[in-house]
């Protein structure tokens, strides 16, 4: 049987093993906590810090593979062990490139894939030359996760807003919408495109408010869209499976916004609305066995449920009960043991053959649900 | 967070696990395996044997909830834990009936509930008083399971291959299809109904050949079913998830086979094909939470991965790529370290809406694979 290593405990390991008992396979957890949403769904689960080169290489040197739920890993480890003949799922290289935002935007520019116009900055002084790039978003190299090391800078004189470090400084784009793509990457290079979701977002918390599935774009944006995502994945040149977000501006034109090179919130739908979800799908991938069918059974709707401003503890979820009386309404709650104002606590997935039943949904579990503190 | 204990440990506990971690709840297990499917996806893993009352006490004392995944457990320890204030699904009392065959087939006929001609027999020797109910079917009173303590004697002739014990003797009916049933009973005694499906056995080995939902049968023979599986259940006042087994006769009249108080196979296609799997159901019972949805999305069938014969020892699983390519099937493999002949090793589930496609599907699926020993 085959051992394989997930470096991070959260939500997304929680998925990944719940897709893994599906599977021949001996699961292994590192995380720091363990009482960590994946801690008790694993056969092996080690304390550890996946930050550590230590604390990665001992877990990883008895493994046969390794993937992540989280971008901000020892690199150096995991490079160590894959010249051992350790798998990695992405290759390290990989997450070298994405970890860092200025990595990143240089990736797109070398490989002729579109993304929004940038500079590099050192300190935030330097954003004195780049006036032409305003209004634009400044985003720190490295440590941004969830919406942290983000700044939107509109003119000059609010750049004291900005980060005084090694950053990215991306032209903001007009968008009409934020698509986003999931990517499986077999161990020969096969690739398989699942069918982009649009993101909605409440623009004044800047936070997801819901996902359609699919898109609601036109054929030619489709299009694009398909080939954008399947050139970002192609020149890493690694298995895996992989999530890209992208913009359409009023143009129709495409710009790649970011890459998470793991299973991905905008690829959570797929467990009940797809042939093969895209925890199933790693899977698949890690253990040789063939790709699986990206299409969906029907569209859906996907809603996080996201920790109440104010409240931090243990949670609980009020209106929990009217939201499961929806009959076509699939609930995941992670099993955290505390929530904090913005934490990803679950979410809710719809399906329906109705764009409208599928939106009403949508609002209506975010009117019924709320995660407070249960003290 | 609810404290529930599953006595057993085997593929309906592996299952009811991956759908417990879409909930709040803090899991259980006891097997006397501490290598079986369910003993690594639960927070607490307690080797016992469930047939113990000390263990089974020990075990259950200081939970909130206990359920089963198999009927041979020690109700007396149940029974004593119910007086104490722990919730059992089922109660105690309708496990005291339903594993006993002589007891099951009197609550039927007390209730009048249709069910085969049967007479109680003691001793192998009474057969002869009931040449009447032959050809019939002996099952013995207690510990037969999959199959096993279960004899057809088609005539006196061939009584001596019967069981010399406190059996039934059942009147083997002109069965047309074999359906089953799984219904939801809630806390509040409130039912809910999945629609049963059809089972097609492969005569000679007396083995599922593959299980359609739903169920081809008419208008007028599926309100029987329902009518009757609802009585079935009703009359056991009690909380949990069923599984009644039905024959229809060529008269189209049913007739109650047997009854499963728990997690059933005949409802694994629900986890894909239908809004709330028999395993969310159940949890959802246990927790609290409204019914769910039994509606299925897509029309399904079922198919047994089995052990082959001749092959016993560390499983490997002939033709599974070959399976997996299927882009309408979804497997489950139960990570059983050892495989026998006849033995559950895992199932596939396909969708569709063609009924054509679903059997020769299920029939492609039955060519590909096979478990063999791996050494």
């Amino acid at each position: 049987m085959l051992k394989v290593g997930i470096l991070g405990g959260g939500q997304l390991g929680r998925m990944l093993l719940q897709a893994a008992a599906n599977y021949q396979v001996e699961t292994h957890v590192m995380e720091n906590d363990d009482e960590c949403p994946a801690a008790h769904l694993c056969r092996y689960f080690i304390k550890g810090n996946i930050r550590d080169f230590d604390d990665v290489y001992n877990f990883g040197k008895s493994l046969d593979a390794l993937t992540i739920e989280i971008e901000n890993v020892n690199i150096d480890a995991l490079e160590k062990l894959e010249s051992e003949g350790v798998k990695i799922y992405p290759k390290p290289s990989v997450l070298r490139i994405i970890k860092n935002k200025v990595y990143q935007k240089q990736y797109y520019l070398e490989n002729g894939i579109p993304t929004s116009e940038f500079a590099v900055l050192q300190s935030l002084k330097e954003i004195h030359q780049w006036e032409q790039l305003l209004p634009a978003v400044q985003k720190l190299a490295e440590g941004g996760y969830d919406g942290r090391g983000v700044q939107i800078i509109d003119d000059l004189s609010s750049s004291h807003l900005g980060f005084d470090a090694h950053s990215v400084l991306e032209k903001k784009i007009k968008i009409k919408k934020e698509v986003a793509a999931i990517i499986a990457v077999d161990q020969d290079g096969k690739t398989a495109l699942y069918p982009p979701v649009e993101m909605v977002f409440n623009k004044d918390l800047n936070l997801l408010d819901y996902q359609l599935c699919p898109a609601d774009i036109p054929q030619n944006v489709l299009w694009k869209v398909e080939a954008v995502s399947l050139a970002v994945v192609r020149n890493f040149k690694s298995p895996g499976l992989f999530a890209v977000e992208l913009f359409v501006d009023q143009n129709d034109d495409v710009f790649v916004n970011e890459t998470a090179p793991r299973v991905h919130n905008s690829g959570h739908h797929t467990i009940e609305a797809h042939y093969s979800s895209q925890f199933d799908m790693l899977w698949r991938i890690i253990l040789g066995h063939p790709l699986g069918n990206t299409k969906y059974i029907l569209p859906s709707v996907m809603v996080n449920v996201i920790g109440s401003d104010g409240h931090s503890g243990e949670p609980k979820y009020e209106g929990l009960n009217e939201v499961l009386k929806i009959d076509n309404a699939f609930v995941h709650i992670y099993g955290k043991h505390q929530t904090k104002p913005g934490r990803k606590m679950g979410h809710i997935t719809v399906l329906s053959n109705e764009k409208q039943d599928l939106i009403h949904k949508a609002n209506k579990i975010k009117q019924l649900l709320s995660v407070v503190s249960a003290s």
